[in-house]
């Protein structure tokens, strides 16, 4: 891995409107960029007919980058087909729920399509051939925010039922394990098995989902294997992992098993896509931060991520910096923008870039600039910052797709709310607390490095994360879980023992009755919450509790039911949540527990973000990030350097942080 | 039919994750619970393989069922077909408006394939043959909520072409009577119809959807004369009708004409969905009993309801007995849940059972078993409860489509009420009023015995039936219609004479216009209608009335055009309101004309709703059902005993009813 | 072209219940009405099965009309398909974005299909043969509301693959100008083409909506040269084009270029239909009448308006006579309802015509017969009003285009507002200035005779028209611009210069910057401004103007920064608008400009509004509308004559307007 922090773009040369490479790379080299990303989604570039091939393009920017000692990240080109590959094959498109995709858009094949791979493979090799001979080249992109493109094809549908019947064997198996007599849709032949897009069954069609998952766990492995043939020890393999999507990176990504998937990778990498501007928090790039360092539990790549993004999003003077070093303190080893010109023709072109259409030294290529300056000059310090939280926070692919077949809301009605909901509804509380955390997969088993273990809506749970957890609790772990946890086994059979399943024990609390709030608030007479709290989207009546009662729910028929408990169990302590509630009332409770269990925490809040870790160095560095437009001051805890700025700093001496200003402190452990 | 009102619930072995039929037995009988409804959707347990029979798990629940004394009700398990026949018959999937159903969830083939009835009619006949020896199955369903599932195959458009054949003889006389002319869709050839779903002809569209409902009729009369072949003549048949469904039971069925279909019966039976918790009102209890007390005009089974039903419908502790002698007092002969236990795989995983998930006695199965007490004791004073009301409201499938197609909306916009919004905005008022009400087809022709009937939104109506209602009201009835009634024929033509056609002498008004309200109140010097009584969804200037005003409009420019009118005719009255208004001004109205006429009201009001029958001792019942979180008191109108607490009671004693409470009167008549 | 205002109805005999034609026509002539409009959507009718003909009907309605005196305008009825037609070719249903539509409605066929040709060919030239004796028929309508209906069929894609050959030769070049490789899109062979349907690309896609509209132009100009063979010298040929509709006529037609189309005309033809009752504006009388003015720089006929119309637009007394009024005072040559009667069956039965369905002389016929008597006596004086505003506003196919696959919304995101959102805030606003515009299309290059030309939102703007502006502005025009204009080129490549393209001298301001307006006023030293003058939609960075700034941003980051300007260049002046703004805030601003460049504005303002235009006498007319539910006072600016009244008025006199009244005064120029 270089040892200077990334500081790069996506360069398209096929996408200029006229050819200006040279001067491109040298207001890059100008404002401090290092690297390009190139080739990701230009199949048809370099193979404009089937096996007519042309590289002239690549060769020029390989060239033309090292020249001017620009690194370069290569992308394989397979997530968009060329034309001609859909028509030969038609059956390549996708056939979704919602029918068979048409040509044009990225992301709308079946990986399962043997044609598919075939062509991919070529590609791919022809493609690595090329570059072979370049230094410049410091790493290899699978792919990109590889997901299985809701395949139902025959191909995908085969492999599906080859699975089940390597799973299960009978089909008697499979009907009981997953309640297929239910509405008559158990089989007694393999051949039976139906289309799985009409299923009505959670169990076979959440199985499913998972096998989708599997594909691309699958294709990024293989696309390493073939990878492996031509690369450089030294060339990073990573990939452009995305997030649930709602016109911003929002949550944990239903449609890919990234733990699973990243074991294909030398180091992690994502793209990370935010609100900017009034509505910049710093939320997205710490969870999303948070998620892509626990994929290799290590540092990973922004490999993508806004300059001036989608309409909407133009950085305030001092945003760009902020972003930019917001990501740094999450364990980023760089960012690379997403693109570097505004496009000119087709769908992104209000996606801007650090240029704008006009390819003038506009403000944010300015402020860009002088993101540049400080990565070349700080990278020694700031590369490689490993993150040592205390607290620990659990997704869960299957709960996932279990609270989207049984959301939080009426059966027929659309939910308000769903899983990513509730995991933010923990992390973004965490994160305005100033509380880091890691994200841990639900393949987890060993919890001991951590203080606190936060198990978030998990639903689908086996039995041994059970066991686990229990465990962790008895040795003296403080584990926080919430409403709709241990539910249900992992292929969405609901446990049908007492609830939650496997913990009544450990967390002193069951129910068996639960339902939505209608004008009920939560009451304690432990923790100070804040005045009408409100119970949002989900209550479980918790009954005859050895726990001690935190909030009660407080409403005519369901008052005084015990709403949030906490047990001791062994050494340790777990705290059930039985309800969604107000944001500021879980921050009130977690800061109740944490206090207690001596989780240290900063006496700032957010607007005033704190992010730690230990440098290359072994120093602790230290950043504060000024999420606001008000002005906010802080002390420094001990003596130190502020990095920025190039200043020592004495203990307690107060800083100042303009508007969206960020510091770095270096300091001895 | 049994003396015992019927207690029971849905028990589906097959739903089961592990045996323990003898331990549900065992707490049924402990909870009073005397019935059990098996085999409905389970075609694939008794079929697992086309022409393979497997009835093993059917004998054990007849058999078990048997020991304990617990009655069963078999149901044909037609409406769900297994994998292997839609493998079978692609085309067996209901061809819809929307296209070709996936295989997966129930009621979603086409009933008119040859196919389907042969497949159908081999397991009825298998299933009967196993039933045909146990004593304990006293009735049977035929198949379930059965509809047409929108089906536009070609069997069902080559039967459909052939009724309009028979009823019209001629393109010619088609095309006049649906003017077809209309963008140039006349046919001269009957083999130039086209497929129904592209029509924007309301007359031919909707006699589809009247040939749609009356496949539901030939498919349960198909049934009955199957299972004529096999059945006891004291087990009953009955089907279980479902409701136009909002997440919840609504309004009249759109897609079958119940009452025609109701022939096949020995009894009607229906399910019954409601909110519960704070939004529980008894409102559909009470319009759902109407409707299915009125297909046989007798007693009926509630086949299905919710004991915790969808998220958020946990009753308060209390509720689920209100709603079971609620069901009563309309006029049930007993009560089914759906289902036994929470089901732990599939689509209705969370619309909960009698049990939970745990199978516990929890506290919804401790409260069914009060009632389960009062079904035993009380029977034979409150089974075969006959009602005597003097108010009729008529329904009318033809009308509901013909507001579907005309809402009252503009053309292209989404209406906000439809026909079922109408009807429960006037069934829903008489509720409140403690106004009970029989509710008639409109194939009805004799209203003799009724004191005033209610004829909302009567939009298409045949010339047979506004003869009968003018002669209805010249011999001394009195009728409430309302605006869009009598405006065109059953085939959707509009009549095109002044309107409301065929009644304007008997209403004693006419008009040619009407518009949407905006901004319109309602006025009268007459009624003591509530402040601002809005006028809401239509309004119909009536011109130069004959009639007495009751109510003109508010506004600059239609001030003080008549709204609602009466007028004597022969020797009854009848009363039009021209506009939909607020539901306060209905009742203001209502209370008025009832008031005059004679109409015996009780002095209560929603929330305390008071429902009352003769018993088969000739008795009279009085319900007292308080639907609300207070108190309520009320006066014993007369000596007699109060069931429930085997009190009796003097006349003029105050009697209190505690939250959700209720209280049942036996008094001499 | 006739000496009469034309006051007509749509008449199809084909939909009467009954005959009833002889009392129609009566009625008819009783009221004033001098014309029907038959024939246009009655294919099946004349061609009840493939080539078997049968007019009888048609010679009836000649007859007959001619017999009363009524003037016929024969409409060919290709826009509705007979049912035999589509069975015959089932690929004749047009294959759109969302499928092939089903048989059923009108204008869902596909006009590149040969069989629809050679079938409507037949039926033009045999009605056209029928119609050919007839003195009564004064001209003829081809086809009606011509659209492509969204065809994408094989036929379709052929035509357009041999105009991109055409357009671009190579395929590279394709590549280039539409940018294709974005996502791999490109193509080395013109097989390759991908079906447009699923592109990602607006290049591609919006040239392809071009293509569609160019259907139309083509379809027009055939039908007009087969009814050259027939037509006699003085029968007009006109066309009924329709607005964008938004269940009411709202805005430029986006599917068919009207300007280019209506060169197959004599005289330019369209449909409006407008809210009415409370929502009774005039603003699309106007706009639309502006736009029909437009096409051909000439008077026009409105085909059809409203009697009744939609539920909900029944006209207050007074309305229906402000209507028709208003309509000649935007430059109609008269106007025809549709339609005389209300139909009986099929999807427009509420859309209520001249008569209600009980077919009598209700109060909308007696208020039309008032009409109809004006008409007759005024035609000489009010026929051929020629209008002569200072003011045009340009419109753009375009720009529409552009703005639909770039709208003002986050990508992904649904926008508020679209292209004739913009568009309809400059002229509405303009219109309750009672400042009158011409509407120009984007292919005119001479604005010499205008004081002021408007050009917003002139998203694609090619490299003539832009020289054409500057050009104006040099020679002393003055131009009102806005956001988002002149920023790609015609097929939507974005200009990678200094924007506003070609145009930052001109307007002295240049920008790279825009973002979405959260929180944003305008602010102005220099225009009275109302308060808190809300920023909208969309709000550009205008830098280092040269310009004089009119307004600025009021906002924490981006507070201070020019939002309009105004710019001297040559002796003309160029105004530029960043952004869009509350429609008072705009009224203000254009007030101060008009004031400033001596544009004549009344005093008066909506809702009186005033237009005015030349009689063939050479007389200044001078219409008054009211459009309010208040009296409206004025003062005559000169001598002259009230012609309604038929009242000379003297200078100054005051002239007292009912609620929803008119005047209109005749005075030398």
């Amino acid at each position: 891995m270089s040892e200077q922090l990334i500081y790069g773009t996506a360069y398209y040369y096929e996408y200029l409107p006229m050819d200006r490479m040279e001067e491109d790379f040298r207001m890059m080299t100008k404002a401090g960029f290092n690297t390009i990303r190139i080739a990701e989604s230009t199949w048809s570039t370099w193979e404009p007919q089937d096996g007519v091939f042309d590289f002239t393009y690549l060769h020029r920017v390989l060239k033309a980058a090292g020249n001017h000692g620009l690194s370069v990240i290569v992308g394989t080109p397979t997530y968009a087909i060329p034309s001609w590959l859909a028509k030969k094959y038609p059956d390549i498109l996708s056939d979704t729920h919602s029918g068979r995709c048409r040509y044009g858009a990225r992301q709308n094949f079946d990986m399962t399509h043997p044609g598919y791979r075939f062509h991919a493979e070529r590609i791919i090799r022809r493609l690595l051939e090329e570059v072979k001979g370049y230094d410049c080249v410091i790493g290899f992109q699978l792919d990109n925010e590889t997901k299985p493109y809701d395949t139902c094809s025959e191909y995908a549908q085969k492999l599906f039922k080859e699975h089940l019947i390597e799973q299960y064997g009978t089909t008697d198996a499979l009907n009981d394990k997953m309640g297929l007599a239910y509405w008559s849709n158990s089989i007694a032949d393999w051949d039976d098995l139906p289309d799985v897009r009409g299923t009505i069954n959670a169990s076979f069609g959440g199985e499913y989902e998972a096998f989708q998952r599997s594909i691309v766990t699958e294709f990024l492995s293989w696309q390493r294997n073939i990878l492996e043939e031509y690369r450089q020890p030294d060339q990073f393999v990573t990939h452009n992992f995305d997030f649930e999507w709602r016109l911003y990176s929002y949550g944990f990504q239903p449609e890919a098993e990234q733990f699973e998937a990243s074991k294909a990778l030398t180091i992690a990498g994502c793209d990370i896509y935010h609100p900017s501007e009034h509505a910049l928090t710093g939320a997205e790039i710490s969870f999303c931060g948070a998620n892509a360092y626990g994929l290799k539990k290590s540092n990973y790549l922004v490999l993508e991520t806004e300059a001036q993004g989608n309409f909407g999003w133009l950085p305030y003077p001092g945003q760009l910096r902020l972003q930019a070093f917001a990501q740094l303190a999450s364990g980023a080893e760089g960012i690379s923008y997403w693109h570097w010109h505004s496009i000119h023709n087709a769908v992104e072109s209000y996606w801007k870039g650090v240029l704008s259409h006009d390819f003038s030294e506009g403000a944010v290529y300015q402020e860009a600039a002088t993101i540049g300056k400080d990565f070349q000059r700080l990278s020694g310090k700031l590369i490689h910052l490993k993150k040592k939280n205390r607290i620990a926070i659990m997704v869960s692919s299957r709960s996932q797709t279990g609270l989207r077949w049984f959301p939080t809301a009426q059966q027929g009605a659309k939910p308000d709310h769903d899983y990513n909901d509730y995991l933010r509804w923990i992390c973004d509380t965490c994160y305005r607390m100033n509380a880091e955390y890691d994200i841990l997969n639900d393949t987890e088993r060993d919890f001991s490095k951590y203080d606190v273990l936060i198990l978030p809506v998990l639903y689908a749970a086996e039995e041994e994360l059970i066991e686990a957890v229990r465990r962790y609790v008895e040795n003296g772990g403080k584990i926080i879980t919430t409403f709709k946890s241990f539910f249900a086994d992992p292929v969405l059979k609901i446990y049908h023992d007492t609830q939650p399943h496997g913990l009544t024990k450990c967390l002193g609390v069951h129910y068996d009755r639960f339902t939505r709030p209608v004008d009920v608030e939560l009451k304690s007479s432990v923790i100070s919450l804040p005045e009408h709290c409100a119970v949002t989207d989900w209550m479980e009546l918790l009954e005859d509790p050895d726990a001690e009662v935190l909030c009660t729910y407080d409403h005519p028929a369901w008052g005084g039911i015990p709403a949030v408990t906490r047990n001791t169990y062994g050494n340790g302590q777990a705290v059930y949540l039985g309800c969604c509630f107000d944001a500021a009332g879980l921050e009130a409770v977690l800061a109740c527990l944490f206090r207690e269990w001596g989780v240290f925490l900063p006496d700032s809040h957010y607007p005033l973000i704190i992010k730690k870790g230990i440098s290359r160095e072994g120093k602790l560095i230290t950043y504060y990030l000024n999420f606001s437009r008000e002005e906010q001051k802080f002390r420094s805890p001990c003596e130190g350097t502020e990095l920025l700025q190039e200043e020592s700093v004495s203990r307690d001496q107060e800083l100042v942080l303009p508007p969206w200003g960020v510091k770095i402190l270096e300091t001895d452990i």
